[in-house]
């Protein structure tokens, strides 16, 4: 996307005297080396996964333990100087955008595993530990940590407690929220809170839940345990092609219909699936008009009897060309191309946007059908590569930021999907948080008063509004906005 | 248990004239059979299931609409009358002890079924249906609703929202936060929020699982939209029996170590045994120390394998007769009695107090025999009967409230159970909730910092503090009267 039209043109006000006397003081609590200032090293830290919008920060603070992250919190509180988390930065909502005369918290130094408890099937972790590490370390006990965003060997599990992460498993294994059992988290004040426990439930307000996708509103993960889960016995992958989108969808609905909670339930359109054949070679059917890959795992009579099932449910949805991976290396292939979707597209346009709604599984066909009817009018390509099982679709507008008005045309058709998706009773995010990218759409899907309500819980936290400002939860005057320009219904 | 102790001696003020602005403001917005305001009519509401605490409210409200509910809530709030929302009374906390002064809002009449939707495997019903009619009207789809509380013929799923109920099998199947995918509530100035969706995630915060277990703090449900599960094809139970609560607290965490989540994982201790089987003849080994109960659900092959695995850790963990179910009638045989263990403890004592803490698995043994020691200590017997799989135990203190001093004993008793459970990681409550009864044990488990911030969540709802005031979350006096009496460390 073009960069130019979202990016902040503030120069470093290296002579303003709030921004001296801020690094002074985060100076005296943090080592040398914990502490960036200078322009060319603050510039990494401009932008996360969304590089459309991008802003330099005063200071990037890297403190090394808890004792000092309180300590930069303090200093940022009494100043009022608005403080932004970041695991790794791939998220892809600009949920780690900086705030221009703000702080970035890395906690890219907290990557201790602290435990792994193979007895209760638990692990606890640094919030900088990488996703893929934590199973990395369990598997000794043969078990894993089951939420895998497609980021999983870079991602972050404080960036997924944020974003409450997803993955091509989570139909199954169910997403962050479902895998997470206690947090310590830092208050925006600098006060530490113990939320959940190892126990089966807790008692007061659910707080844990709470904290789980606040995207960096609420507090700062400190430590999360998190649940393992054993290893599936065993695993096969059945790949189908169809010769319509809606037949794929009605698929979708007969093998859940039927019962089936598949490990994984993936769809690809055609556009998608040419990208990714020419870029992974997985051996997809590139006439069809959708793939649909279905994974079973567990005891080899589950498998065999869910294979079959899936199988029967794809035929009768008039599928004509279907493929059950015979042995690992198989379905480890047929996965590579899904897996690699969002790269492959790249590939084949200059830019490309990549939403991220939710519908009711039921409305599949009649969304996908709307999406092409879009796709024509606004004159874009789009592929659709998604989690047809959770119904979390990834449609990819494909544009040309070098062309005028094209920039424009792929956001407002974003925008038109994501109210497709409020209209079908769904919402406009699935996995991939609102951050700054979607925090107007908001305003399509929540009414001013259940707003209210949300700015409420967050003063229940964070009263001065310091942490992570502008992310997620619309103002009014936000909505205003976004209603004036006619993109609202 | 005694009950002039607790009870409100209050008589009902009916002269007051602030009672018959509210009844008459209530008349105005109810027809006449949806008030009650006679003694006589008001007494069937006085408690829930804790009947240690009881109070008359003003004015019991049957609304049959939701403009009712709204029109209720309204002429409270706009009164600053305090509201307490009840189901089926079931509750064992006394989440729905009345307010004296205040309106106890019944949603006995709203009990439809509103849709089964057996392909999404979704149902959304009114607040007031019970647990158990949610299975049966789904039985024809082969699905059911999971979480089964004991009290499953009677409660309510709105009730069973306010406590986040648990149950036997929700070990494998999840609490109540786990089958819910949304809300419609009303807030207490009554504003409408619909909390949640079909799809996968939502945007915002999550306010769906901070509602579920807010015991009726937050809002009042007005329809729930709950998962279906499929019915699992075969299940079998083993029943064994232990010469010591150690050597089966061993076999529970051998079991789950063994990467087996039974669909059920009870155990009972000996007087437990000895009042049950007195009662329901389930065939239990009088002589053991321990009963273990462990079902497996699913394929027959994956059942015969858990039940081979299952039986094998508790053999090795000293299991000294061992049973398996050979028949479905079996089965619900050796169910009964677990199912049926309150009632039959209430056979062999004139009163017992039932406590509900959690605890992780691994420090069962530990709890137990530091049980059996408080038990010494307090002269007073106590039967275990618990979801060992959770952690989640029932300790059944036995008492005569006709004995000077023994009430308060027993009292005494369950409070250092509940700290006890603390000490060890867990929390003061599994599923029956904090209620009336165990807001002061909120202090022993939560600091003063951590109770503003579930203040500051109650005001983002209910900013006056109306909906069920004085459950759950303590004020500072409570936790100052607590350690002064001695009774929090």
């Amino acid at each position: 996307m073009s960069q130019s039209e979202h990016t902040s043109d503030r120069t470093q006000d290296l002579a303003n005297p709030d921004r001296a006397t801020l690094l002074a003081e985060l100076a005296r609590v943090l080592p040398a080396n914990a502490l960036l200032s200078a322009d060319e090293d603050l510039k990494p830290y401009e932008c996360d996964g969304l590089t459309a919008y991008r802003s330099l920060p005063w200071a990037v603070a890297l403190p090394r333990n808890e004792d000092e992250v309180v300590a930069v919190l303090k200093v940022c509180h009494a100043r009022k100087i608005p403080v932004v988390a970041r695991g790794a930065g791939t998220g892809l909502s600009g949920g780690a955008t900086p705030v221009a005369q703000g702080v970035v918290l890395s906690l890219a130094k907290f990557m201790r595993i602290l435990e792994i408890d193979p007895v209760a099937r638990l692990a606890r972790v640094q919030p900088g530990v990488r996703n893929a590490a934590i199973s990395e370390a369990a598997a000794a006990c043969e078990l894993y940590y089951a939420p895998d965003p497609s980021s999983q060997i870079a991602c972050t599990i404080g960036g997924n407690v944020a974003e409450n992460s997803g993955g091509v498993h989570c139909l199954k294994y169910g997403l962050t929220l479902h895998n997470v059992v206690a947090l310590r988290v830092a208050l925006m004040n600098g006060e530490i809170m113990e939320i959940g426990s190892r126990a089966l439930d807790t008692s007061g307000y659910d707080l844990l839940a709470l904290m789980i996708g606040s995207e960096g509103m609420l507090g700062v993960v400190l430590e999360a345990t998190v649940k393992l889960t054993p290893k599936p016995r065993t695993a096969q992958v059945v790949m189908a092609s169809f010769d319509s989108v809606i037949d794929a969808g009605n698929a979708v609905a007969a093998i859940i219909a039927a019962g089936i909670i598949p490990a994984g339930l993936e769809m690809m359109d055609k556009l998608a699936t040419a990208a990714v054949e020419d870029f992974v070679h997985a051996g997809y059917d590139l006439s069809a008009a959708a793939i649909l890959l279905a994974e079973s795992d567990g005891t080899a009579e589950e498998v065999a009897e869910e294979i079959a099932t899936i199988s029967k449910m794809m035929e009768q949805s008039g599928a004509r060309q279907l493929r059950i991976s015979q042995s690992e290396a198989e379905r480890l292939k047929y996965w590579a191309g899904r897996k690699a979707a969002f790269p492959a597209v790249g590939r084949i346009t200059p830019d490309y946007l990549c939403m991220d709604g939710t519908i009711p599984r039921k409305h599949l066909s009649h969304v996908l059908t709307r999406i092409a009817e879009l796709s024509d009018e606004f004159h874009l390509r789009c592929a659709n590569v998604f989690h047809a099982g959770d119904g979390n679709l990834h449609p990819l507008i494909m544009f040309d930021a070098r062309n005028p008005g094209e920039t424009e045309r792929a956001i407002a058709f974003g925008a038109k999907i994501l109210e497709l998706s409020v209209d079908v009773g769904g919402t406009i995010t699935g996995e991939h948080g609102v951050g700054i990218e979607k925090v107007k759409q908001m305003c399509v899907q929540f009414s001013r008063e259940e707003l209210d309500v949300f700015h409420a819980v967050k003063a229940a936290f964070d009263p001065l509004t310091l942490l992570n400002p502008g992310k997620a939860v619309p103002y009014p005057r936000h909505c205003s906005e976004y209603r004036l320009t006619g993109s609202a219904r």
